[in-house]
């Protein structure tokens, strides 16, 4: 399996997605600063993934603060941490991985600067190993619903490259193939900035996995000849009543794979499941700038000045969607309301 | 309007399609190798347009030959007829151009040599004209569908480059506007070879249409937000039966229009609705090579060696079709049989 992230010997290793898959270049970063850089450039990316990222940030600037007590220790942790969470403000995960050291340094503060300094690192390992651990449980879960012989279609990349390994969407694929189930994948390419040419293909290949690479616009037409069983996507968030918001495109997937009685099933770790939005209708989208449409790297493929409309993330209702894949267990739309008892 | 061919003092001067959006460069053919040179290296490309060429390349080509009589002047216009036809040779509309000029060399076989060169040339001129007519035509018969104020979402390029000039699919926006209706038009930029983004949003903007592109997997969300009334597409070859073969991506628009109750129709000149075809699933669909995904122009998109499906076109079954619009009005796919007794 692909290392997306790890601590080495006090430094932040992480693989640069930004040069993937014409290279594959890790770039160790030796403070805070590269890994905010890092994160600010795309060279990691995946909610899951910055998450861990930032608490690694986090744990290793901490290394280098001279304080004598736990107030001094404090202030010099400000700086990293707002460093770290202006990188992509609207990351939940950053805050949620900050948050978290920032309690245990509370609930601990009574020890010494070096054993704090310890436990930050450790932590940050912790928040790793679960999001592995985590994504291990959706992919047991989820291989369930692989048969041998299926083949299975995929949007984005919510794979090892998103999280700090093995993956959401890709993890029933992982622990199925595991299982011995022979099974082929269809990475959609994901207009426009094909996360899926560039990422999940590559990942699934290093994984021995066998993938074929789309164009978004294939699928319904595979799905008439037959060609798709069942399709796993991830999430970036649901809402309590089970509608999905992940990237554009997934709706149309989900109509295409209703249309063709195919099931339709979302990875989704319990932490990206908003409670407290009722309804996907809540969630905001996102329109993104016209470029990453009229230009792929450089390349431009559409006329000076054409208008474009560039929406980054769409909803899928609930009524779609077979069921949601947690770490907890899998749950139909309706039931999810189950899964906030268990929390 | 755009001129995409036209005979000019004995040249064929064509728009360089495979330029565009980038380079606006007409390039006048002095011979019918050069004709045939600009077809294969798709200078010009789309059925209807690329039979106007092959009449235009024969009609000019003819004209260097040196024949005392009918019999010689044949022998002179095979070697054309034949570098002709083998540009694309599965381009149905190459041969239906050639077959029609040889008929009208045959019936007037009695003639003078100068006059059959005469002949050709005007008969080139003519193919051009009707195909601006039928059209126009079809532009009238499926402006009645667009209301003002609505937004129509169209795929691929089936518009005045495709054509002699006006479009098929892109007809009755052309007609709506000069009825003084206010539409606007979302263009899918229509993976992999991108004729949505290069062309159509071209055109539509050369014609002061209000044209926005957008990524194909937009297209679901953005009928679910209630942003688009009406689709028109083109089609390659519609079955009898009304199953309608078109590039890649067809299909999935259709399904999506049937879940959003958006009416779906089809541009097709008569010419191309093959009576002979029971139903599309008899239609063979053309597959191509792995470069067109994994690269765009020159920059790799995707992992060496990643397996691809490239599937060019799709089939749309009839009952995804609201209306059949051709030159002699609109028919729904049952009934689509009463064209076939009116031809």
């Amino acid at each position: 399996m692909v290392k997306t992230i790890e601590l080495v010997n006090g430094k932040v290793r992480m693989l640069d997605q930004s040069r993937l898959p014409l290279e594959v270049r890790y770039i160790d970063c030796t403070d805070y600063k590269m890994v905010a850089e890092g994160i600010k450039k795309l060279w990691i990316r995946g909610a899951p993934a910055i998450g861990i990222a930032a608490a690694m940030g986090v744990a290793i600037g901490a290394q280098e603060i001279k304080a004598k007590d736990f107030e001094e220790f404090s202030k010099g942790l400000e700086p990293i941490f707002s460093t770290i969470i202006s990188t992509r403000p609207t990351a939940v995960n950053i805050e949620w991985a900050i948050n978290r050291l920032k309690k245990l340094l509370i609930s601990n503060k009574e020890l010494r600067i070096e054993k704090l300094k310890a436990l930050l690192i450790e932590e940050a390992n912790n928040i790793l190993a679960e999001d592995i651990e985590v994504n291990k449980a959706i992919g047991r879960f989820g291989a369930q619903f692989i048969k041998d012989g299926d083949t299975i279609i995929t949007h984005c990349n919510a794979g090892s490259l998103a999280t700090g390994g093995y993956g959401t969407a890709t993890a029933p694929m992982r622990v199925a193939k595991e299982q011995g189930k022979k099974i082929r994948v269809f990475a959609d390419e994901t207009r426009p900035v094909l996360q899926g040419a560039r990422l999940t293909a590559w990942e699934l290949m290093q994984d021995g996995i066998d993938v074929t690479l789309i164009t978004d616009n294939s699928a319904g037409a595979l799905m008439k000849m037959g060609e798709i069983n069942l399709a796993i996507v991830g999430t970036d968030r649901t809402a309590a009543n089970g509608d999905v918001a992940n990237k554009i495109g997934t709706y149309s997937l989900a109509v295409l794979c209703k249309e063709h009685s195919i099931p339709f099933y979302v990875a989704a770790p319990t932490s990206s499941i908003d409670f407290s939005i009722s309804s996907g209708e809540l969630i905001p989208i996102e329109e993104r700038g016209s470029r990453e449409v009229t230009h792929i790297w450089d390349c431009q493929i559409a006329p000076d000045g054409v208008k474009v409309k560039n929406l980054a993330f769409d909803v899928t209702p609930a009524k779609y969607v077979t069921g949601i894949i947690t770490e907890k267990g899998v749950f139909s739309p309706e039931d999810l309301h189950k899964l906030k008892d268990m929390r």
